[in-house]
């Protein structure tokens, strides 16, 4: 069993990915943390509370800061266009959902959960890095308790999808997103290399709909607007940015990935870019000497993580 | 026939770039204009005059500024491990060559011939940037008026050599770099992605000395220093970086390219890396906007470009 920390900023894309866990049989969801991106924290917190409270779902929810680590960053607008005004598709979502919220600040929560389990918890974080940056700096010895963190976000050696050097996750909050590379934990970063290239087909959709039961007509309800926003990026369906890296936890023998430091620009034009120095090539001295080594995703088997996906989703526990 | 002016740092790659441009039958060298970055300007003009005299080489050789576009940068040091302390492979280049130099600097040499020449000379530069932005900086009417530009640099879906993110001949002047790429004239950029792909083997080296006579052997001996240094990166050989530029302006469909306006980091970790915006791709406002589209090679036919260079080099003229 695998105990699970998901950082998420619910978002469409988001709500797949909580689905995917919550109905993994070897994922145990210890806890649900909420940053913003794909809406404000506000409404992303209220938005995992609808899904928890719509799903059943045992983990507690804890609500992360509204404010990039570095707080001077301006401020750029919600992706209403790809998530909806309300992050989740505009499917009305209740204004207010009636379960109590974990009392901790999210970056508190991780940092008490890793420690109650040391060596035992993964931190998935689909989102900014924004609560993950704010565990690491107020406990940095939380790094050497942590299992793996396996991240949703970044572009190696394709464009962005924010900037032509940018993914939005990480163009989100850089300097969080540098400091999560650069620790001395293991990570994984599932981005747009491997992401874009798997894309749910609408049809795939509505047969885990009607497999699924009402949890899966909810998700195939919620997916709509997203997969008509993505008909301009590719050809039919839904990229299932965050459940990549949901199922590179449990089938990580579907990616290929690469070693080496990875860095996060940090302003400019290039700002929020992910670079990372291969193991193995030689430079003259530079900015990724001494980092730890962390795991670029460059392949994947899309088909079969999509038949991984699209099983979970429709099976029940 | 194609007018070329070839700006160069020679440096041992460049040397034999200079040899298939020398040899070729369908060019017209009307000029050497030199760079600093594989040594110092003035051991780059030195050696571009011993390679004219040793070649029996028409075209003038103008000289370069010997610094960057912007002069607060700092300087680096010359990679004397790849091209050796006189940067031609230390060969015991004479420390003068009794050979006029042009009285122009090398921008001005550029401008007064693409304005003798409207429509018809083609740019090839292998070394920084820096000629090339100072003639468009001076006159930049110019842009309108030069047939082509072909670029040796950069790194687009790949790492740099430099650093992680950058190849050295961008490295070593971004903002000039930056300057070219967005200029309103037609850029092709041969980088990385594919110059490295384009190994030319010990024993194609000495085939081509065998069959090339005196100037051929010469190339050879130019040669040993720089196949010696690259064994640390690539199995057996000399990546001819600059030659491949050379080989892209007569023989342009051994080579594949995607079109996208080009922007080039100036400072911070990433300096001096290429971030090619492909054109189709639909992003939010940025600074890519508005920028002419150039050309980035991503593909490359390796084995007929290195046949092409391997017969020019051993064919006179
Ligand atoms: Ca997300
Ligand atoms: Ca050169």
């Amino acid at each position: 069993m695998h105990k699970v920390i998901f950082d998420t900023d619910p978002g469409v894309d988001d709500a797949m990915a909580l689905l995917f866990l919550h109905r993994h049989p070897a994922i145990d969801l210890v806890g649900i943390t909420t940053v913003f991106g794909n809406a404000s924290v506000e409404t992303t917190t209220r938005n995992a509370l609808f899904l928890k409270r719509s799903w059943d779902i045992a983990a507690p929810v804890a609500k992360g800061i509204g404010e990039t680590l570095d707080s001077e960053r301006p401020h750029v607008g919600w992706p209403t266009s790809v998530h909806g005004d309300d992050g989740l598709g505009n499917i009305d979502v209740p204004s207010e959902i009636d379960l109590p919220l974990d009392p901790r600040p999210a970056h508190r929560f991780i940092i008490d959960t890793v420690r109650a389990n040391p060596g035992e918890v993964t931190l998935v974080a689909v989102g900014r890095m924004t609560n993950l940056a704010r565990a690491l700096r107020d406990d940095p010895a939380i790094a050497a308790l942590v299992k793996s963190v396996v991240i949703m976000g970044g572009a190696f050696d394709v464009p962005g999808n924010i900037t032509p050097a940018a993914e939005a996750n990480i163009h989100g909050d850089p300097e969080a997103a540098d400091l999560v590379m650069t620790a001395p934990w293991p990570v994984t970063v599932i981005g747009l290399d491997v992401t874009m290239r798997t894309v749910m087909t609408r049809s795939m959709l509505s047969d885990i709909a009607e497999r699924g039961g009402a949890p899966a007509r909810l998700l195939c309800d919620i997916s709509q607007f997203y997969v008509d926003f993505y008909e301009q990026h590719v050809e039919d369906g839904m990229v299932v940015h965050d459940s990549c890296a949901c199922a590179y936890v449990v089938a990580p023998d579907l990616f290929r990935t690469r070693s080496g430091a990875i860095r996060v620009i940090c302003g400019g034009i290039a700002d929020g870019q992910t670079i990372q120095k291969p193991d193995g090539r030689l430079f003259p001295p530079n900015a990724w000497d001494g980092l730890p080594s962390q795991r670029a995703c460059i392949g994947i088997d899309a088909g079969a993580v999509l038949s991984l996906i699209g099983e979970t989703l429709a099976n029940g526990r």
